[in-house]
């Protein structure tokens, strides 16, 4: 209680919060679902009171931020390959505050920041208390948003980046949907590791100011799906032929996407936006030696979760971040007492509108 | 010229031949062309004299056996993608007997079989003068088949075996085609492994005496396209998921096979019989961990010409040869002067016939 104390006198802004809460009890709301459903439906709000000490080996935190990725919606909808025990609590990722840390407890102190770093602790509440051995410590310098998505998009743009061929500055990665939260953070990454990118966007209105954005970010080249299929890009050495090929969007595209690897590269699938899959022509395998794998974000989590690996990778992307190297995707932050108004917007396609929504709990 | 003699007294078969030979010249014969096309319009036996004595680093060698692969014919009509310089001559593989080798060569003697090692040397002929690096020696106890098609199918299907996923015996290895020549080299190659086999035949009239013949070679199982879909062979665990998977079918039956592999098998495709691409969920990859990749044995060895890895290969499968473990392809000899019948037959569609045409050079 001492630690407590004294940490809330630092924490103005929130203590009197905190004071009230572990005088008492912590007051938790957390979005339940006790079956898989349209999350307009399935979704509820339930109080809980945590009214317990702080358990040995936990933190007890508030959270801060938390987005709502479409893997959240699919995820309750009983739509996506891990599926958690119900009931559950929705929301794979998010920042919180530690409020109070158990006895036996060592790395963490309150007014730690942390991020939950096992897949679907369920991020959509108020409070929690988690094992320490479930969080990971992040600076306060870090920006909210960075902090609240790092577990998925820019690890998956990190992982696939290394993970499935050797690249070394000068060399060329080419994908689709460069606009998606991900893709922003390959062109940011590519940009730091020295490598060029060739960014495929849909064709669409205002694709210039689009085109633009994603120059800003750093990429190198930026060509519609039209431009792609005439462009002298590689015929003309302007840009080596890329080894590496990221695709999130499947169908024609990915196949004009493989078109344009260098003999013996590889295409990761890690999305598929338009719903169709992948085709590969039987000449591209067997004389031009492609490779059409994919990535994962969640299995790879599960299997290095407490891997040198995994610390590495989020020390360097949190590294980035400070430096103001790459930064978080565009955002929309909606209060969590507005939950249903932030899911309407995205199972109504809000999604596409390119930013991020991101539940804030500071007024909770 | 002494060394020569001393063989030819051994050889009496041969001996007049190339007695007249050596005192004047060797008189070949070879299928060549100078442009690309239909090989019944474009082949053209031409006459030559090797007048030369045999240079240094080089064996005299009579072909005994050639065969005509399908890669044979797509590379005449210039549809391959290793095209050779022309004028060219035809033919990738087959055995000869080396009648005579060059002052610096220790490695071969006078009646030595060989093997060609490099893809595109032109065995369609009957007399060459080649490299003592470009050729590798053969048991005479070798079948004159497996001979003539020690490089390309049972290679192929060895290296898909051993390159892309790590087998351990009682796993099982899934393919299609599976009455290709490749095919039944899987087939025996994983029953001397200790690999289980799962092989899909096209539905066809008289497949029980298709399946028959499979089962004979070693096959585990032998299903139809039409049996795969509904089998409960895996589900219900009287065969392991297959972590790996030989596709030389595309399309529909590629995409059956894909669906019955463990979860992060590796679907190989070396050929493309149906002219279908290959086509792959997006599921499949992302969550499944599918890997779709492609084999060439051209590429490979022209990669791994002179490699270890090379060696122990060929003498691992020279030696189950040799033990009567595996065999070769069921075959129809042809007679190197009938070349144009046996082209017809294979353009014409023979090769349906499951037969593999061998030029045979015993009487030219």
């Amino acid at each position: 209680m001492f630690r407590l104390t004294r940490t809330l006198n630092r924490l103005k802004k929130v203590s009197v919060l905190h004071n009230n809460v572990r005088e008492q009890s912590v007051m938790t709301q957390k979005l339940m679902y006790t079956e898989y459903g349209d999350p307009m439906k399935v979704l509820r709000k339930h109080n809980e009171e945590i009214n317990d000490n702080v358990k040995p080996d936990e933190v007890l935190v508030r959270m801060l931020a938390a987005p709502i990725n479409p893997a959240d919606i699919n995820t309750i909808e009983g739509k996506y390959p891990s599926k958690p025990v119900l009931p559950a609590i929705g929301g794979g990722e998010g920042v919180a505050e530690v409020i109070d840390v158990g006895c036996e407890v060592r790395n963490f102190a309150v007014g730690d920041r942390i991020v939950p770093l096992k897949p679907g602790m369920g991020t959509w509440r108020t409070h929690a208390a988690l094992s320490h051995n479930f969080v990971y410590k992040v600076p306060k310098n870090l920006g909210i948003v960075e902090a609240a998505t790092l577990t998925v998009n820019p690890c998956t743009a990190y992982r696939m980046l290394r993970d499935f061929t050797s690249l070394k500055p000068g060399d060329c990665v080419i994908q689709n949907g460069a606009n998606s939260a991900c893709g922003q953070y390959v062109i940011q990454i590519c940009r730091v590791w020295g490598l060029s990118t060739v960014n495929i966007v849909r064709d669409r209105e205002n694709v210039d100011e689009l085109k633009r954005s994603l120059l800003d970010l750093g990429g190198t080249h930026v060509v519609t799906e039209s431009e792609l299929r005439k462009t002298n890009l590689f015929k003309s050495k302007e840009c080596p032929w890329p080894k590496l090929g990221l695709n999130c969007v499947g169908g024609q595209s990915a196949l004009e996407l493989m078109r344009n690897l260098a003999p013996g590269g590889t295409m990761v699938t890690y999305g598929g936006m338009s719903k169709e899959p992948v085709t590969v022509p039987t000449s591209a395998l067997i004389f031009k030696d492609i490779k059409a794998v994919g990535f994962w974000m969640t299995r790879w989590t599960n299997e290095h979760f407490d891997s040198e690996d995994r610390s590495e990778m989020l020390e360097e992307l949190v590294t980035m971040m400070t430096k103001g190297e790459i930064h978080g995707p565009a955002f929309q932050m909606v209060n969590f007492k507005e939950y249903e108004r932030a899911l309407s917007t995205i199972i109504g396609g809000g999604g596409k509108l390119g930013k991020k929504i991101i539940l804030g709990f500071d007024s909770c």
